[in-house]
């Protein structure tokens, strides 16, 4: 059985706890909100914060409200980023953004925000809180990468932990705040979930240009389109010779690439052994998630958050 | 001695607080983030937490976190209103999207709002976010109400409590709560947040159209370009005879009018005696605020929790 009929019911718990939450008026900005939030999210951090707080010795339903609260977060953030980024497709529907405008794209995403805290367990508002700022400054790295020619590994690796890994780790962590977890307990789970958040994005990097374009719900090479520098570029720009060093950079830094552009960079990517390295950094760093989780007493929810784990490098979107 | 001279110490506090909070990486976000909170704000949100904290009892110095946590999310609110309602200029200064662009504008009202939440007492977090919740319904009223030709003074109540009044309110109840309020105290002081919020928004929408531009930061008739269905134009399009009632009609719905027909809107506001209505309507507000003031005990702070009141009405700026 694949691992997210397994967790049908804990996503559908929290899919419920959503659903209450986002019921208001003016109804223009609750559907805004509802919009992204419902259009079938793999919901892998509620799941994460549920296990984590059975993990510890919680009932996996104490986790779901706070599980909401990280999915919502999670949810403004690919609004605003949608927004900034200018994208107009999102898990293969139009974005916010396209559907509603940019004033109330911004407003259903800020009210996500403060619904977010507004469910969240009293426990956790500040791991919340915290991660949040993280994201932001993540984002804006991001964003200034793009505009640079150079960016290394690990400027990369800082910049993923923020605008990505953080969340993960505030859904392990609150969660195992929530079923009441020992101190180094909740450490080994917020190192568990963000060694399996940089993997996520890493993943996500090769997935934006292997994956198939209607799994992906967004155009491939997006990323190539946009000059974004994540792992896979980098590291082909550190090991092409010179000549196509220069081709790909110069690929990276035209706006507006071509089809034929695009698979050309592709090709540059697995010719330089760029997507083989990530793969294997990614399977490094789930590695390390599993060290993580071996000071966590053995129980199913502890394999399920292994299952989690495996999933984040398998998926194939 | 004016309020803000008498009340200098606490703003210098909560000045501290902000910029302690605003420290941070990359740059670019932060000094986005700071640009606006520095500006020179009145600060009347974290003086009535302050005040509210030490009229139960407490230590006005201890409310400052929380006061500097709600001018944080003001100032994010502001950042955010300026992106949708494309405004250039705030507090005299160009706004943070026309200095940093788009992006970095709504990343740094994000960074403000997590920020609100990683510093404001665990006690006031809900409260926080609460009334930034209804804020954002808040906002999304008043950007519906422009694309209407019709707003009923009921329903433009309603969008100024939720747009202006409710942080008002967070502010005094928060104060309260972290002072160790008893629940009275707590409800009195959050209706005389709530009593002068509304006097105040009143107070603004007034401001709009009376005061002097450089005072103002702003253009004088700002709310009239944008056909803003504010009390002033609402009270005026139900006072005036049909001839003058289209006529003001048609300068609303007008975008781009020139400084000809905005004082002539302003001309036929006042002699709609609309400014009037709004000046005793926000009178009364404060004379409201006033009661619920009287079920706190008499002391220093109440004096001038009162004065803040008073001001609220009978500044110029």
């Amino acid at each position: 059985m694949d691992l997210m009929e397994k967790l049908a019911k804990e996503r559908r718990l929290v899919n419920l706890e959503i659903q209450k939450t986002l019921i208001g008026k003016p109804d223009r900005i609750y559907s805004a909100a509802r919009h992204l939030c419902l259009a079938g999210g793999k919901m892998v951090r509620p799941m994460l914060c549920m296990l984590s707080c059975e993990a510890v010795g919680g009932k996996r339903e104490d986790g779901a409200r706070t599980g909401a609260a990280i999915e919502l977060m999670h949810t403004f953030t690919l609004i605003h980023d949608d927004i900034m980024d200018a994208d107009d497709m999102r898990r293969g529907k139009p974005s916010v953004h396209k559907l509603y405008g940019v004033p109330t794209a911004i407003l259903a995403g800020d009210l996500l925000f403060s619904k977010a805290f507004e469910i969240c367990d009293p426990r956790a508002y500040r791991i919340l809180a915290r991660a949040t700022s993280e994201i932001c400054e993540g984002q804006e790295l991001d964003v200034s990468f793009e505009k640079r020619t150079e960016v290394s590994e690990d400027e990369y690796m800082e910049m993923i932990r923020k605008k990505t890994g953080v969340l993960l780790e505030a859904a392990t962590e609150a969660g195992a705040v929530v079923g009441g977890g020992k101190d180094e307990q909740v450490e080994a789970l917020a190192s568990f979930g963000l060694s399996i958040g940089l993997a996520f994005q890493i993943q996500d990097d090769i997935l934006g240009v292997t994956a198939d374009e209607e799994k992906l719900g967004k155009p491939v090479g997006s990323d190539i389109v946009r000059g974004k520098k994540n792992l896979i570029a980098i590291n082909a720009l550190a090991s092409l010779k010179e000549k196509e060093r220069k081709e790909l950079l110069n690929l990276l830094s035209k706006k507006g690439n071509t089809d034929a552009e695009i698979s050309r960079a592709i090709e540059l990517f697995h010719d330089s052994g760029s997507i083989d390295y990530c793969k294997k950094k990614a399977r490094e760093y789930i590695k390390t998630s599993d060290s993580s989780l071996q000071e966590i007493k053995d129980s199913t929810a502890r394999k399920e958050l292994r299952l989690i784990a495996d999933y984040v490098v398998k998926r194939d979107l």
